[in-house]
């Protein structure tokens, strides 16, 4: 076969059995964002590509770090690094749309690069965002559909680290650092848990800082204790104004997750910095605690100036990434979900051709009442069409023969136990259909 | 704003009430799809251009007709202009798939095409394909899929239109036109319904058919009757050994489709011969009768070569593919679905900021109950709150005040009626989740 007729490089296919599992995780996760008011939402899958490079979005750089190409009239494009743009681009786009508009969006997005166990060059995003509301309420709300989502996908130990980069900015501030290294610096910080002490001080000395600034900066970022604690001591030491802003942004936020309840999972981590250069307040991370070293399991935070950027209004965001592709990949190994193999409940197996039309007559039956069935299209032997059902991994075999067709009772054999019982069409019907 | 902060040429942003909508559709054609024992199944939105220029796929030509771009390695890519090719080559790379492997698939593809009405060059496709029965049962199954889909959504009046590839090859035989004229034939006959007989006769002059042969074609291809009576004059007429087999089929197929109910819908169609090459076998098409030229709502056939050429074992499969966009289009047009603005059920609005916790409690515990609700967001006095949650056209308004968290008693507005109640929380729930 030739090479070519394989997947591109850092792209994958979805059989059906890995799929069922996305649609499950998927489903779970659309149905917590529903209850709490957020809407579907899409956009195409390739953007101009003056808005995938515009500031605040990806910058110069990006050219190189996506699928780049160009329409038969010249036009520029990409395909979307992030679905965090082109929502920013529709919003700046509709003013019209009532506020707070909250969407979600669960979507594919692309990135050239370097391919690694779990990083691919096509995967999925899961975002849910507010535009339009600058109150904590928003944040803490979007941090609730995050902790549901989680639980509701069997997520058992994790916590939600918050910090606020109007505290960093304090920081940087404080400290004495150059404004314009302040990225260099946020970089630098959020590696901490990551890369260590060492790493982190020799990349703020790399940004130009002195030894007396970086000691006092680590002073700030390494406070621990309790929300309440580590916000007090925050206190005593930024007394700025951005500083005080940023600290009473997060202390309502644990406020307010009492209603939610959520807040014995709040950690404030001063070292949490992110990577983007976009966001403006609140930022958090909800990262896994079970100790398996599964890592950050959704990220996000507020950025107030994204959609004024792309020509909108000033219009406040926050919002949350839920990393589904790690999140599928941890289940999957956790054996957190029992998903049977295929969405089939039924095969219908007829012992010969005579018999054929009653069989497809009583699939018709069980479809019609929703339930899932397949019946033999390969004029197999019987005992062909158990072993296919066995390894479609069906739960039962409903089999047709010309007596059963008379005395309206057929033998219903279920596939894990191997137990058999005659019933009627009538009762399997209601057998399988109070059983979902 | 800058003109490249638009969506790029040919493609749409889909905002929550469209998306609601067009998730509707999908949901209910997922639905019947699984009922029938089909998978979901998901392949990468590129592919290496090889694969898409194959014999068999698009051809020499298609660099011009699709999104082709080259990645940093300077592999060659497209973007993928259907979903049969990535399918079949995900087929041919996995021999180790249990036949019949039956999947389905509603996803995008895109095609660089002059941009008409209804025609994008972004578009959803919604497939459902047998692969590896080479039996009439599974073409019989692929149409009831589609007649039971269309009629899950709500239309009612609409035929099967069934034709054979191999009645049209003894057809070229029988008049005696030019075998490699064979595709040139195929495509003018396909147009004498869209575009009459004058058009039909100037293109098979072109193609190189002499008037005699013309005169043969048009007597066959215009045979009118039941089912039964045009196969009966077509086989008067076709006697090679390819000719009888392709009216078998089409036999076979009329008389499994009342099994599945849908004979009454088939119309057999000699002149129906559809766009593509990779046909081998039947081919169909459902076209809407309702007389509000909506046209044709499905369309495939059997491609019994198609895998083969992509490297794979000999696999006969079948299928067909529901026209979703024009569907979409048609049933918002027609007025075909009743659906809310929004999916969100409730908004709990606060009638001051003192009960903003109780409030968020109370929507907690909706939630919790699988009940979509919103709370303000935006600190809007209580009559802006109503006017939002009007605009965003949900059901109800849950009012939370003091005295209403003391007495455990909450006004319950049905925006439609207008209609108060005073109901309990509990009461509320219940009568939330029983009206689902």
């Amino acid at each position: 076969m030739p090479e070519n007729f394989q997947t591109p490089r850092g792209t994958r296919d979805f059989l059906p059995e890995e799929m069922i599992r996305r649609e499950a995780v998927i489903n779970t996760v659309k149905k917590v964002f529903e209850t709490y008011g957020f809407s579907p939402f899409e956009t195409p899958a390739f953007e101009n590509f003056e808005l995938l490079a515009a500031k605040g979005s990806g910058g110069d750089a990006i050219k190189d770090q996506i699928y780049y190409f160009k329409d038969k009239s010249d036009r520029e494009l990409g395909l979307r690094f992030d679905l965090t743009v082109p929502m920013a681009r529709v919003v700046a786009n509709n003013p019209q749309l009532p506020k707070p508009f909250k969407r979600y969006c669960i979507a594919r997005a692309w990135r050239y690069e370097e391919i690694r166990k779990d990083r691919f060059r096509e995967f999925w995003q899961c975002d849910v965002d507010t535009v339009g509301s600058s109150s904590m309420e928003s944040d803490t709300e979007i941090l609730a559909v995050a902790v549901d989502s989680l639980e509701a996908l069997g997520f058992k130990k994790f916590c939600v680290k918050l910090n606020n980069r109007k505290i960093l900015s304090a920081l940087i501030d404080f400290v004495n650092a150059p404004e314009k290294k302040k990225y260099d610096v946020f970089r630098a910080i959020d590696k901490l848990d990551k890369f260590g002490e060492e790493t982190v001080k020799d990349e703020l000395k790399a940004a130009g800082l002195k030894p007396k600034q970086i000691r006092e900066l680590f002073k700030f970022i390494t406070i621990e204790g309790s929300p309440g604690e580590v916000i007090k001591k925050g206190e005593k030491i930024l007394q700025s104004s951005i500083g005080s802003q940023g600290l009473e942004e997060l202390k309502k936020i644990v406020e307010l997750s009492k209603s939610y309840g959520f807040t014995d999972k709040i950690v404030i981590d001063f070292n949490l910095a992110r990577g983007l250069d976009y966001y403006t307040g609140p930022i958090f991370e909800v990262v896994d605690m079970s100790g398996k070293n599964i890592g950050s399991l959704a990220g996000g935070g507020r950025y107030d100036d994204l959609i004024e950027l792309f020509g909108g209004r000033p219009t406040p965001a926050t919002g949350i990434s839920l990393g589904i592709e790690r999140i599928v990949e941890v289940m999957k190994q956790e054996k957190m979900v029992k998903l049977p193999k295929t969405n089939v409940k039924v095969f219908v197996a007829n012992v010969n051709e005579e018999v054929k039309k009653d069989t497809i007559k009583i699939a018709q039956e069980l479809r019609k009442n929703g339930i899932s069935c397949q019946v033999d299209l390969m004029s197999r032997k019987i005992s062909k069409q158990f072993e296919f059902a066995d390894n479609l991994g069906v739960a039962f075999v409903l089999t047709v023969g010309p007596k059963e067709v008379k005395k309206n009772k057929f033998k219903l054999k279920d596939m894990k136990t191997g137990k058999e019982q005659e019933l009627s069409l009538e009762e399997i019907i209601k057998k399988m259909t109070s059983e979902r």
